[in-house]
């Protein structure tokens, strides 16, 4: 533990606005206790597809303009950033800061962070990337925080 | 038209959190797609409990404290506030101001206001009232603005 | 009275973020026992001047070109919004729903509404009107709520 | 630097309501040309004063409740949160993930920051302690991050 976890722990805890948490963690448990966890995971894929198309993104030449571009549009709602990197035969998709953790709970990451999946995809989709590579999740990172969404664009049977 | 339409107009679209509008309106529309309207307003009924079951409010004695009590904490989520009136055979609950109706769009208002029917009700149950009064959407009121919600609270079968 | 004004006045109440009210109260205070209210309308003119200098307009051919390019600066710092209108000689402004009255308090109206004098001005003058119109506040209207501005631009002989 | 280093400059970034960033940058700029660095500092721990008056804390028996009692104040308005540790001779105040530095700019750390001396002053005076005892900014810590503050209560020669 560094002097910044104090500090990344109170702003994690803030990040979600007050007006949407308590309504976010009900939905959360609603959803728990209603359907099974790919099916929540299913609905915000398709969640996270629907609000990408209301934020759109110009055709870029280069990664760095389209990590520019992306955290825009993130910016703008409060959602955090992301990072783009490649790493050989896949591209890594970091995205940090987001509410979404803190919204709608630790118990909930699994299928929650589909949302990520579906914006992404939907995202790159536009970018004219060929069919067959899909935005999924990675493997969590050890020690891992909550607020850190790592995800991997690759060929879908990678 | 009066005056003050124009300002109420816009208080009204800037009252859910940016964070959360658009995301909101894409799960409103995977939810009329998704699940018959009864559904969805059993659904935001039992948000609603949820919601105030992490609101508590503590006795009250007369109409007047339980109104302070109630907007104490709407308040303090940034979703309105309600008045309370006896009338007759019956309690109306007039809540306004809440960021439901811009969060989930004029078209999801019929489902979506059943969060105050389970919330309103849950809040009347801890404080003891009878079993066979219950919460219920009021006929809306004409010209009624997006942001208000009539409600009743009255005999079951009334 | 009319049905609207409790929720006008519930907007008002909390349209100044809660992380700045009691600072800028605070504020208020200091400059008010400190300093002759000219001195404060002045300082705040020459906030008003700095704030817009770094929300840039392009150059508009009609008024309701302006007034949009002007909307869309004051909403996305949460700021109301104005109407323009030509009136004879002179043009009206017309700035509603800014945090400004309940951020410094009804008592610093007269000078904190110095704000926008220097916005205005500094907008009108970039779009090249003549240099002996002014941007002045006008008379307040009979009932003016608080958050409602009412200024002028005419010649500063008018 | 760590991996924690950028998600931490995101956060402060942000962390000042947008409502009132661009306000704040520009009344820093009018007080920075208009009032020696000492003056300014004053009038900072007058509204640190000021606003803390307008939140006040119970008697609390030990260190561990005043910095809960504290923290429960800063938090309901965004203000970050606290640590208080006993030190030999004095007490150290740490102030973290507070909006005063993002709203004021880093020039204007040296002054801004006299707002936690009024504040800390008032709210120690208020538990009764001596009257010789005084808050003070402590000597910057070294990489010590913008929305850090260091204070130390402690005898006024020390």
């Amino acid at each position: 533990m560094t002097i910044q976890d104090p500090l990344l722990h109170y702003y994690e805890r803030i990040t979600c606005s007050a007006q949407w948490k308590q309504f976010n963690r009900a939905l959360a448990a609603e959803l728990s206790v209603g359907l099974p966890p790919e099916e929540n995971r299913q609905l915000f894929v398709r969640i996270g597809e629907r609000v990408v198309q209301g934020m759109p993104v110009t055709r870029c030449n280069t990664l760095d303009e389209l990590q520019v571009a992306f955290n825009a549009q993130w910016e703008a709602i409060d959602w955090g950033f992301c990072t783009l990197q490649e790493a050989g035969e896949h591209l890594s998709i970091t995205h940090v800061c987001s509410p979404l953790a803190m919204a709608f709970g630790p118990d909930a990451v699994d299928w929650s962070s589909g949302f990520f999946e579906g914006a992404y995809q939907t995202w790159f989709a536009a970018q004219g990337i060929p069919p067959e590579l899909r935005v999924r999740i990675d493997a969590p990172a050890e020690g891992n925080g909550a607020s850190k969404v790592l995800l991997k664009l690759a060929r879908s049977a990678s």
